[in-house]
């Protein structure tokens, strides 16, 4: 064997060697969500156990300032930002009223390769749907639970999803190592749909954008590129449409808006209708709060109506 | 010499040479907690000072929401996170109402091989009684301090502790390296101990549970085991306990409470009496805010007894 | 060739190799900033595209409290903490009322070799003076922009600036390509200088301390020292000063308050003057809060004297 064989020889081993400081399954990435609060150490026992499985993790914060107790809010976080993260991220998510209650641990695989951990309460609502399921297990926590922790029944945020999470990502374990496969199926909440209904868009205020008080609507903007097809319009921008919304059939606001590119396009403290980051419908005032001003939340009772003017 | 055995000593060698990436004697881990809040620049300088040292460390957060100047939180929450880090894991903890004064500099190695970088303040109390006293150094300022900081007296959490504990965590320095050893001990703050007075529980509330509103005591659950022993229950859950609370001396509270296994055993907004991830007894609302709900608060003047019915 | 020799190739071809994963241009650190908050998935989608760009970077953070729509402060806490970061780390700025409208995406390359993504909006008003331009280049965004965002006109923050922050922190783009050069200049926002005037210092109240109601100035203690040199103290400290505030010409305060090396040097509760760890003057008192007592904020209405007595 020559010298030069002997190097290309060596040279792929090691490259296959230290290939392997990589991450089989996983991609080396997990992103944590709560509803604990950044003030107490709870958020930082998960990360501490992550990095303890394999201090080679990247360890990753979605928000923890979820409402506490408030699935619905969680299950949003999550479908609008997956998208975001690379295939085989693995999210730990812990919004867990039922915590020691017979609520299955599970992590959900999507058919975009992204992995969920969390407790299968209704958390996996919108990743299930917009992301489609291609796997959901049951965690075996015989197996898949932090050594020493038996005694305690009421982290299991800490004790059995950041340690399944990081195992995951770590490829510590196999997906199917996570515990035996269920239905292709999650606990769903319901919610109502958007849709068009002869000439108006009807669909649900799922969330608040809380920084801006934006109010954001479940209803995509393709929606409305149906509905305003026919008119030929040269630009939607600009154009005037009635917006209303009602709680639980309780009329709230009436006004009429217009549809702009950007916040820039009113003048300071004028209301918007505008495309969000999720590339649905929203409602702003440029430079201050339109939920505030005009008494709006999220939540499954809210509706609202648009119609082109 | 073989090609083989050429290819096997090349091997380890570069085994070696690329183990040295990893960290000598601290993990490369490095956990800040300090008092500044996360809304201006303190928390983000310092981890710019530790990757400044070595970009390769991983920087992570306990908290920084320690109310302002309270060292006996800062102390417990070290003491409630510490053991879920991995071995060698540096912690730099910054609740520090002397700046400037003559309290010591101190990096407090305890027996579970953590490191401890702060002001000898009373933040370590509880991490030095939980994991043992190895070794205390005092930080000589001289050689462990930002380059260029010299003029600044009032951000040692930057220039002095985020620096030192870096280059320990990073192994740009060894222990050895951060001053002169000390006396085995650490500054403790007085706190009422949990034990057994014939038939009754008695402790302390250490510190409540920010997000929920749950009153977490210093009784372990090995007490309640060792006092209910002889009463040969076949399992405490569900089990009645009188609860009582008071406040230097005066009277807050007395409710007959079950102990349950999870917050699911009782109905919504019932309390119950349970194992928090501490080990440790705690009190709870299912689903609601103990604390606020009987204004009770966390401190050495507090105190909890526990009485089997 | 001996085996040696062969092993001594090997080793430095390696070295090379295993070097690559360094990074060219930037130096893998990415630090973000905006009035986005924590509450919701806005800087997590931001964390997600940049380890979707390359999962090797460090996704640190400056803080995202700034107050929404604040410019100045989002430039104030950049200039308090650029220097604290190593050189070439990239710093995405995220502070963008102006979303959509005219204003200019750059990437600022100071002479200190630090980067700044950002709209040009005023947030590079303190680091381009303090820093020094070294390059100013307009973000191309045909190119540096996430492929399937175009259709999201509202969070240019994640699809232009996590993006091509990432990108040039990961080199996978140099400083070129970024976009065509522009002239070295940026928006600046007007602010009043510090300055000694006869026998006073004068300057403005740029910032808070917000953990504490510290009231930072931005009179640097090299004037101070310039003001006191013809006294021939021994020493500054415990020297006493008048010290002035006023807001838009209107008195608010006049106090004799001593110069003290930290808050050590005044009892609780006592207001001293000292060096804050930007080498400014600023106001505190001993464990309680200067900026609540006196009703002081932060602005460039705000002027400040300070007379020897």
């Amino acid at each position: 064997m020559s010298a030069t064989k002997i190097f290309n020889v060596i040279v792929m081993a090691l490259y296959i060697q230290f290939s392997n400081l990589a991450f089989a399954n996983g991609n080396g990435i997990v992103v944590f969500q709560s509803d604990f609060g950044l003030s107490d150490q709870a958020v930082s026992a998960m990360h501490g156990v992550a990095l303890g499985v394999d201090k080679n993790l990247k360890v990753e914060d979605l928000t923890h300032d979820i409402p506490a107790y408030n699935i619905w809010e969680g299950a949003y976080r999550l479908d609008a930002v997956a998208n975001f993260w690379p295939a085989d991220t693995v999210f730990v998510s812990v919004v867990d009223p039922g915590v020691g209650s017979e609520r299955k641990s599970v992590v959900l695989k999507t058919k975009s390769n992204h992995y969920f951990v969390t407790p299968d309460n209704g958390t996996l609502t919108l990743v299930a749907k917009r992301l489609g399921i291609a796997e959901v297990r049951e965690i075996d926590e015989k197996v898949n639970r932090l050594k020493g922790s038996e005694a305690s029944h009421t982290f299991h945020g800490r004790d059995v999803y950041a340690y399944t999470g990081a195992r995951l990502a770590a490829s510590a374990i196999t997906f199917e190592q996570v515990g035996p496969i269920l239905a292709p199926e999650v606990l769903s909440i319901p919610y109502e749909a958007a849709r068009i209904d002869a000439n108006k868009l009807i669909g649900g205020i799922p969330i608040l954008d809380p920084a801006y008080g934006n109010v954001w609507t479940n209803i995509p903007m393709s929606l409305l590129l149906s509905l305003t097809k026919a008119k030929n319009y040269t630009t939607l921008y600009t154009q005037k449409f009635l917006v209303t919304v009602s709680q639980a059939g309780k009329f709230v606001l009436a006004e009429t808006i217009s549809f702009e590119r950007s916040f820039a396009g009113v003048n300071e403290g004028q209301p918007l209708l505008y495309v969000n980051s999720l590339e649905n419908l929203a409602l702003a005032l440029n430079q201050a709060n339109f939920a505030s001003k005009f008494n709006i939340q999220a939540g499954g009772e809210w509706r609202i109506e648009i119609v082109p003017k």
